[in-house]
């Protein structure tokens, strides 16, 4: 399960410990500790929900008798106003949980609809966008699971999950050909070669060392077009830097295979969303 | 040391663990494990440094004998093209260890940079620009430290350093005068009671039954000069609810004695670090 | 849950480890391990209970099959050979737990009959006998759930719940008022401040600045009254330093608000269980 | 080393993560973050000295570039106001460390200057005053180290390092004899069976059955003696129940080969330790 | 449970972190995620089973709604074709948690197989064969409860579960007799001490400075029978050093009490077990 | 470092607990704890040296004065009776530490040593030899290390890292095309797409489907030829199931592209390693 792996635990753990401490003074204060009430999970902007069986997970870890009743899907619109989670339980033991299960939440919802977004922005087109490793520490799978909630793709997932050679990596080999030759020769044989290049006259390089995939860094949309002319579908494309919304849908039409954003993970707005208790 | 707790290193291990894996495929094929180079992290746009010891840290974590000199302070601006860190050391590992370090190094620096924004929104008031518990996960300490970097102030720190009673206390308490009392009667004695009103009516309540700040929640200029009024330095005051820069310097204005922003930790603009082999 | 937190999981988890480590040989070689009996926890001396939910999470933790039920409430009293817990399950679960869970609850009973003791000594007086960070490492959340379950209130938490400026900070800020100034200036808005002084003609200095508490340390009934005397009502009053229970009442008739007593938690009489299986 | 196995270092991390969560308040307001001084830790009472280097231990992991000098040996007397260790380094990173450092060290001085005085007690008989498994969940190394540093024997260190056969066991198991021939047929070879006995005519059946050891439980002086007569040699003898240092010599005196004494760790007085900056 | 102790849960949460990372790609590509079906484990070679209840930890910590059948019995013998669990649950879930619950449990099937064959070969002789201590580092407990679950004996658990002298100590401490006088001296009252030794004029010193149990390392069958005849049952005797199935016979017809092996856990061919969807 | 990841000192720490747990009784009572002395690891059979950096950082974590020179390379055939590690340092913690990295070192150099003799088995040919994830449950990435040190190649390192379809696969998506194309849909762009195929009737299948490498399940040298002439360099072959090294030179001439082999992780013959203080 993407919301309970060991790491994801820890992570969890790490939350409740920094937040919680040795306890709730508000709540052990103010709120009768048998007291039990329904509670809501509001979407208060519009927002692609995406977190809700993490947040589930968050409320059990407090109190294991907290039920958690989804009632919009994950990767499903929600409107201002509109409820997205009903919860039942010890009041004080939700009130001890929110916090932290809503900042995991909002982040997730906050990534999943600029994913969405995104992914709206080249529908019709053969283009993917894809995030990077630009991701929070100790929230990579997390941060990908909601990317691709949204209707993104995933870049490679880890260092070892592809081959990445970007510019540190050419100028410590020595050259863009023999950093790919170097790849292919000692790489695991289910990882393909992606090359990173900052100028068109590194491209047919790339493509004769056998790099599987290019990317075009920082190019605008002319040199985009170029690529895509030159490489003549011997690799497929990524365009990578400085990407942002408005401008994806040209990026898109240039025939890029690939459009990666490193903003999808790194400058999330938060989903807003806001626990209340039922009157 | 802020960037050395017990809750850090995990916080490090779990980065690393879930960006490294195995290994880092193209940096092992295609750099010279002997090799040493100089690198350096630049500012790509203008941006307050914060982080510059955590950076160290994960790489000395990576590669013990890799050193880092930071070359613009904690909380000193940068302009973009800017030299912050010099490091110093093996290629492959400074490689490896270079997105995790700079994820890092990204958030703190942006929400630094957001927080003197802010401080100096309302630099000549009396008023302090304040954080929330609306932080990530596991990032409660480090988040709070880049605020205070830029000039922000925190707001406590987790549940139990303060008792804020908020809405739904309230409701499950029967009332904010009951919900302060119970408050003032089983607290630490050394914690003040905060109490989050949302109509102006509660405040003599709240000041009655003893409340030390009054959170004015989701209030506009003119009621929250109205609640300075008739508080009459009874209780401080705290401004709070979709706050954002260019409102800062009105509300400010208004004579409250803090302003809480959620949006300075939830939603981060990353600060635009890069890091390049020198030639 | 006070007795499930993230960090008392780990701490019976290291109880567990260090106790069982790869099993245990008396009971693997002695005890069917299908066999199923009662077991109960007998007082065999006066004491306030506390620490039953505990002893029964050690007991799942070894099998989660074991029952447990608790007969005496936490914070009432149990008189010697009164049985406490009736525990239920496989008897080679319940004998390789035993001592761990033992270990936990007599601790945490001993603590409680204490804090009882010392609460009932300032019965009818205005002050409450406060525990100090003289806590065990690992133990600070269960030592001071103990404190408050026997009758007894909490001083500061943790160092991040509370300013309370001791003795170096002061000679290492220069002196009382230059302390308790720094801190009013740079503490957290919800966080009160106290300052411990050695004489009494510190103490209008710690007024002055703008203290919330004032420590008393090491002082007899005399001063003590005449620091109350002094204060007149303008700050709160911690007497501190070499309390003991024959001590307490006239303490608490000088007038003082508070009295923190570090034996609470530093040196604990355990309190006396046993667990045998029912015939 | 004692002070720095991993199960040590998990349960110093709990007690730093415990007290100092966020940070220090006191310290990060009133004292300068670069400030160097000395400072000392000196006793308050007569005592065993024990639990130095972890003291430095902790010292080091807030802040590894401080010092500390033990001037008097672990296991060596300290009388009122002797200096035992020095310590050298930031003033902050001392302050935030202190109680911490303090809470272990005193622990241990505390369980050694106990075990000293039992040592002395049955000085010149060939009774060994042992501990129990009373330790406290997390401390079974460090409260057996103390025990051993103060002169003390250490009963078995866990479950699976000796087979104790109790009363629950006996019952279990359907009488002394079944439990100890079994204990002898399943048990490691390098582990000795010792089984616990509440009436001089269990002590034959023990003997044939094959234990190495037999315990005396709750038996006053007559009896001991008895049994030691009885035994003839032919098992070693140990008494346990009530043991307190009064007793001790006259227990010792019955001519049993042990004396466990439970209260050695489960009921410690402190040992009185203080740090105070020099001047 | 042996299967789920903190140490075991920590290393299944190693094996599940390092195999599935962010995710299992080919299930997550291939398999419909809410598709249930039966899966059965069957041996494709002769082999003892061991580890099923591992086996059924591990589905159930990827998904808890997994349910596993055990149909042959720990220690039980199973034939090539033979189903010795069924499975019960989500497909996908179950392809993921495939690879790590059959490498635990290959292992321990491997090793309980050895053991049965090496205890079949001693039956009808007094030896016992035992493991060593040279188990993978984090298999301690499993590998010793495979070799049980097998027919064979353990060897001490650990460092502090026994007091075995080895050549180095001797060397170290200048001698057999001078070893033996200090471990009986020093040592915990429950371990036995054994010495091992390398040539037959070491044994009177052993027998005189009173070890228990004496090791003869690495003498052909003629020499242990010699030791046999000069012991004269004042010591146990334990043969070591090169064993293998075909000497055990021999071995143990020489009249030594214990055969130790290091190859039964050191070398262990894997138990071939496989795991199919039904049809 | 391959040696000092967050997941491999877990795994140390894990192997220090279970080992050591309260102490090492044998060297405590026998070795001078001061005694410092050169100790050295020799082969005591032909292996190819591997694991010595981990063996210096597992004595180096029981005491980080001791200093390991490694004098055979990894990678580098040692022989019989040849000096690989000088060690020097406190005996005692050498000892105590010595079985647990000769445990690491043994496991490795096996894997090694029986990399190394396939690698061989192929020279000369196109095939490379290759490992599975049947690593043992912790040393996925040691294995791996082992694996290349020997001459071997790595299959994928987890499951997030190759996509490699499988019988069960196959059966839940219903068909050889299904599965892979599904594969191609979704999986992320750097990872290939393999197939396991049972029949060679399915290998145009897997071309067409867009298969980059199919595994032959099972087959004989003849099938083996026949799927490299059916596949005429279309895609990747691999020959998988009951390898061993007789048989490699065989099947490598069939011209398949890659011959993995479990059992180079999951049947290892520990390398013969030995630990003995210099006279």
């Amino acid at each position: 399960m993407w919301f309970d792996t060991p790491a994801i635990r820890q992570l969890i753990d790490l939350g409740l410990t920094e937040d919680v401490g040795t306890g709730d003074a508000a709540t052990d204060a103010t709120v009768d500790p048998t007291l039990q009430r329904t509670a809501g999970v509001v979407a208060k902007s519009p927002l692609v929900v995406c977190g809700g069986p993490l947040f589930a997970q968050v409320m059990r870890r407090v109190d294991p008798t907290i039920t958690v009743t989804q009632l919009v899907a994950e990767g499903a619109r929600a409107t201002p106003g509109e409820r997205v989670l009903s919860i039942d339980g010890r009041v004080a033991a939700i009130l001890t949980a929110e916090r932290l299960a809503l900042n995991f939440m909002g982040r997730l919802s906050g990534i999943a609809t600029a994913a969405r977004r995104c992914a709206d922005a080249v529908a019709g087109t053969n283009a993917v966008v894809l995030d990077t490793r630009k991701t929070l520490p100790g929230f990579r799978s997390l941060d990908k699971y909601a990317v691709r909630t949204g209707g993104g793709g995933n870049h490679r997932t880890a260092l070892d999950a592809g081959i990445l050679i970007k510019e540190n990596h050419i100028m410590a080999a020595g050259g863009v050909a023999e950093a790919v030759s170097r790849a292919r020769a000692s790489g695991t044989h289910l990882l393909k070669v992606e090359v990173e290049i900052e100028r068109l006259d590194q491209l047919e390089a790339a493509i004769a060392a056998g790099a599987d995939v290019v990317m075009l860094d920082n190019m605008d949309n002319a040199l985009l077009r170029e690529a895509v002319a030159l490489a003549r579908g011997r690799v497929q494309l990524e365009a990578s830097g400085n990407m942002d919304l408005a401008r994806l849908p040209s990026v898109a039409a240039t025939g890029v295979d690939f459009i990666s954003m490193g903003a999808l993970t790194h400058t999330v707005t938060v989903g807003d969303l806001s626990l209340r208790l039922d009157p």
